[in-house]
């Protein structure tokens, strides 16, 4: 028998995988998890159908949320972490010796206990003594702080079920607030292409550039997202992305990346007209 | 009865659309065309059961094989266009008042009656007066021709069936003989992500790379094509894609764009780390 996980993608295109074992599915209060080992993409965490990180590509994933921002400041010494449960953009963030605290905050303790089990390609680090675990409501977690990451990444699921709250004025606005002077946040920025992706994506853009003085968008090839174009969003109170990067930034620090580097850090910004279009469209 | 088209993009991936009618299918001497209509693509060209051509995103591939030649040398007179028989590469190419040729090679004329007849939206501009169209095959007809062309672009299918001579040392050879000094050749580079493509794509350009002294690659999200992460190779006698670009060569023309644009130019050119290493591992 062949086994083939569809993703639907939009009520009109399916997205299909071949499966070697089906290997673990939970329903949490949140969420159904699963994870399933495919011949083609290696281990796939799929949440309530919808694939969230594969073994072939999470790297290009993982290391576009988390080296633009350090490159941009290398300073960046506290980090908070909303969502991520797989653990990679954390993995990634170990990387940086300069980095003294990174607070994790994931609702769905579920999703960390499957991946420390089942994808320890991307969970492996979330020992790291650095790392704070809390399985909190990340929303609640900003309310309040002042003045203490540098930066603070929204690492979530699309705006429907528990990332919902993860893209509203309100949240952002405590993000603003939690951070330093010179703070950056990155969100999981959606995508152009379809329009149950764009219309998330132009809504979160429109809010954050009403809070943030620089709010930019990146783009990334992720074969196994929908359409394959996706984008994070890079809102700061005083960094520019491009104007204050230096390629000395990340050269210095020796690190190896698969898809990330300093020429990647500005063209990933150079965006598309009917990308452009859209993210200045008033909402 | 729901109607559904599946692309077999690897053996253990599928990519499937929601079809609303099947509106053509014509076995011809070289390959299997068909055109359908679909829910979120619009009207799609299928060969031999691979995806070519959808009214959604063709925009895409069409803008990137034309404008970053044309920005990079804007005194492009005479263009050898092989294959694209969609004609949406003569469409985009048409928009240069500047160009007073544009020789178009399609060995397979049936691509080019389904196209006028379906696709109006890339066909369109067939019959524009620069525009001579040969039903021949384009490795023949390069061959022997010196010194006439400022641009070839090699518009083809992957390199299985009638394109794959498309893809040989000899038929570079003969490109680069059949441009002018300051000739430029844009090729359909394939992709980085799937075995199957990824190959090709390292075949093709170390090849281009042994021929021409300027070899480069750029990149483009088009999400209809698997993984959504494809190429196009610039190899080039002497203008450098970056060094020789001026942004003024593109906005002085006034053409409004959809995906291009002159960040995009530039920004193209900047590969992920694991598709560089590709391109510069020996073949």
């Amino acid at each position: 028998m062949e086994l083939w996980y569809t993703e639907n993608q939009t009520p009109n295109v399916k997205f299909s995988m071949k499966v070697k074992s089906h290997l673990y599915a939970e329903k949490s209060p949140f969420q159904e998890i699963e994870v399933i080992d495919t011949y083609e993409f290696g281990r796939v965490l799929v949440i309530d159908g919808w694939t969230m990180v594969t073994e072939k590509d999470e790297f290009i994933y993982h290391e576009m949320i988390t080296h633009v921002a350090l490159s941009t400041n290398p300073d960046i010494k506290k980090v908070l972490v909303i969502g991520a449960g797989d653990g990679g953009t954390v993995r990634e963030l170990t990387r940086y010796e300069t980095i003294e605290k990174i607070d994790m905050v994931e609702i769905d303790e579920v999703v960390v206990k499957a991946s420390k089990e089942f994808l320890p390609f991307t969970a492996g680090k979330l020992d790291d003594p650095r790392v704070n675990l809390y399985f909190e409501d990340g929303i609640k977690f900003v309310e309040g702080k002042v003045n203490q990451y540098d930066l603070i990444i929204v690492d979530s699921t699309d705006p429907i079920g528990p990332g919902e709250g993860l893209f509203t004025v309100e949240f952002y606005n405590n993000c603003f607030k939690a951070l330093t002077e010179k703070g950056i946040l990155v969100n999981q920025g959606e995508s152009p292409y379809y329009p149950n992706n764009s219309r998330e994506m132009k809504r979160a853009y429109s809010k954050l550039k009403k809070i943030f003085p620089i709010c930019e968008a990146y783009q990334y090839h992720m074969p196994t997202y929908a359409s394959g174009h996706w984008l994070f969003g890079f809102a700061s109170k005083t960094l520019h992305p491009i104007k204050d990067f230096n390629a000395a930034n990340f050269e210095k620090r020796g690190l190896k990346t698969k898809y990330y580097n300093t020429n990647i850090h500005v063209g990933a910004f150079a965006l598309p007209n009917y990308v452009l279009e859209q993210l200045n469209s008033e909402e």
